[in-house]
């Protein structure tokens, strides 16, 4: 069991191995981001990128041939450099480098794993794409042919023969991973997740590993999120509580419903939180419905239900404090958005098996989630603009998302409020409210409704 | 894929399978110790203690026998109940339940699976776990030997070969579960994790399962754990902080080095904190270590470094609320003990693969660490006595772990500060301050150093 020797905080390379289209880049870019999320700082080291600076424009399927020996050279200097690159970087302090190559022979495994364990000191763990379901292998192929910069200047039956070829060049030379005679640790990942095999994976971010990839999903995927529709405590400038919707935030909750039957799959399904105002903005969708409490706003804890001019007054120290690091500041008995993140975690993991879900959720937690997909930077979280009254629909592009933002025409109030210059503890209270949107001081009638109607 | 139709929000029933003595029984428990922790309530149901309750007294093996008809009838019995209460458990709201029974044949799985998903609605999971390592089964055989119920009133002798026989019965009976035939989501663990095969599982919870269920460690298993010698500051009653150790936790530093070299194995290795005084507590400690920043004491935040006495002046909203509920309670810009709990969940899964490890912490993360190992309740946890200069010394036996304490022989204070009666917002100063345990003001001289002899 060699892999045990090496320490469980040492820094771990992945590598990948398989053919072409067997779904390799998108399991390192999934990987990488969930990795990342969970505070394993992590990168992608694509080997066909390396390739590519060494020959300006891609020639064709040729230079993969085994016995072409200047392409032998050049693929053999790019994966050496690639891997080198990835050492860097763990040798920084980072915690995983995901070396996205093919791998294919015995020997380079073998080779690798060498320079890991016994040169480097670092962990190594083999995760092999195989695919043997032909509809997957298809479509890979056609990402393939729509996004690779190799095929950019070629017509689409030009690339399709070009891969065609690689493709063979690539399966005479492959060698898949037998645990019985190579003594590495490795994760054998078949179609995309469907059987997912662990031989001699130990340690603790292996694990997390191993349990990322098992159900992976692979169908194209679409997913919704809007916040609720305008509350009552919206409308007067109130942060949390447990509000109805306003008159406004009822004429939502109708409006997207009705957009939703236009565009949306008809097998929806609807997650909300815990509170009201999501319940009231799901009502009228015809789709299974469910309230998910690690989906409710963050908690304010002492300052639920104030405005931010109450906090200015009652609590001028923790609004300086909450401007200076919006991102790990707790309000007291209440949450951060570093706490509202590590909540979302399992909702987030849950939510990337699933398709054609509409989460109606609040504006912290869905900045998060949709940080989470757009590969945000934590820091930029807490600002992001997620207006009242917009529905957000991503669509997984490979391991992208593609976003398209709707705002339906209801109006609402602007509930954003953006970091003030000044967040020192002994600013003025003008200072301190200078960026609060305007809001109502009481509910104007024509946002009032009986609140009986709206329970649920 | 029929285990995908079922929601991912929906409770899990875990089934085991397997021959006896492949360790099922270890693998439930330890299963169930981890996603307690995880905040999944999970509780197990041991089919052979439901069979037990309608045989007064084990008679033998013969019970096993698939053409003993009255046996059979009480075995099948058996599994229906503990199925039934299992089905009730997650009724009631709970996340898993854990069906510790055999599970040998394809029809006893059929029929579970079919009841489970279509009866129930709820999601299904198959954990075979299967031995081929001769030394490990022997063990497993040895601890059945010595632990089972049945064989309290056997001799040795008899009771090996009653178990040779009822394992003989098993035999002819089991059918491994085959994936290309049965239509069930399913785990298979060689070797107690040497390899892990998972076939049709989705669902974060299965995903956190497979990962746990990785590279569990089989060997005996010892850990060791102490707080750091007495510091600077717990000699004079100040909490947190970065203080280095006074004359007497020096004294222990030493004291700990020898009793270490007595008792513990050659092969141990040191976790401390990031801090001071636990990395020179370990100093005079011949052995590899590492300094975890996730072992570091609760963080005080704007309390860090005060007296209790000082807490209440300044502080005695906090101080009150902190008292009336320590476990959830967070100090602003700091933590509270259900935080430390979460950034815990690693070190804590780590350790569970380790052997021959001294963890040099603090008051509330041993807390919280030997909580997590010894099973206690969460409420329990802060208010443990985990006095310093003691050595607690944990040894596995199958799934629990045996505990031993050993003071060592150097003076020091004492630090336990228990509930006081009166936690409300507006008790006396005095009623605040009735079980801080007592302490200098300022370092005496006899406690005192150079700090530059002590800095590492």
């Amino acid at each position: 069991m060699r892999a045990r020797r090496i320490s469980q905080f040492e820094p771990l390379l992945i590598a990948l191995v398989g053919l072409p289209a067997r779904g390799k880049s998108q399991l390192a870019h999934r990987l990488a981001r969930h990795l990342n999320w969970n505070g394993e700082s992590t990168k992608v080291f694509d080997c066909s990128e390396y390739r590519r600076r060494h020959m300006a424009l891609y020639g064709t399927h040729d230079i993969f041939r085994a016995d072409n020996l200047q392409g032998s050279a050049v693929r053999r200097r790019s994966a050496r450099e690639a891997v080198t690159d990835a050492i860097l970087w763990l040798k920084e302090g980072n915690s995983v480098a995901i070396f996205d190559g093919t791998n294919i022979t015995r020997e380079q495994r073998q080779e690798l794993n060498g320079y890991c364990l016994d040169s480097m000191g670092f962990r190594i763990l083999f995760i092999e794409c195989v695919c043997e379901d032909q509809e997957l292998l298809e479509k890979n192929i056609i990402e393939i042919l729509h996004y690779s910069a190799d095929y950019k200047a070629m017509s689409e039956e030009e690339a399709v023969d070009d891969l065609r070829k690689k493709l063979e060049h690539y399966m005479r030379q492959y060698e898949p991973i037998d645990g019985t005679v190579e003594e590495i640790s490795f994760v054998r990942v078949e179609n995309m997740g469907e059987t997912v095999t662990a031989h001699k994976v130990y340690g603790q971010k292996e694990s997390g590993i191993l349990g990322y990839l098992s159900g992976m999903r692979t169908s194209p995927q679409v997913l919704y999120f809007t916040r609720h529709g305008e509350s009552e405590f919206n409308a007067i400038g109130r942060i949390g509580g447990n509000s109805s919707l306003s008159a406004r935030g009822q004429s939502y909750a109708r409006v997207l419903a009705e957009h939703l039957s236009a565009v949306a799959s008809r097998d929806l399904r609807v997650w909300t939180s815990e509170l009201l105002r999501t319940k009231q903005t799901a009502a009228h969708i015809p789709a299974p419905k469910r309230a998910i409490r690690a989906l409710n706003e963050l908690d304010a804890g002492i300052c639920e239900g104030m405005t931010y001019e109450e906090m200015q007054e009652q609590y001028p120290q923790e609004f300086a404090w909450r401007d200076q690091d919006k991102l790990r500041y707790r309000y007291p008995w209440g949450e951060s958005y570093i706490d509202i993140m590590t909540r979302l975690r399992p909702v987030l993991s849950a939510l990337e098996d699933e398709d054609n879900i509409l989460v109606v959720g609040h504006q912290a937690v869905l900045r998060c989630m949709l940080g989470y997909f757009l590969d945000l930077k934590l820091d930029e979280l807490p600002y992001m603009n997620v207006p009242l009254h917009t529905v957000v629909k991503l669509t997984a592009r490979g391991y992208k998302y593609e976003v398209e933002m709707t705002k339906l025409p209801v109006e609402c109030v602007d509930t954003h409020r953006k970091q003030p210059k000044n967040c020192s503890i002994s600013r003025t209270t003008a200072d301190a409210l200078v960026t609060v949107p305007s809001h109502y001081d009481t509910l104007p009638s024509n946002l009032w409704q009986n609140p009986s109607e709206t329970q649920l």
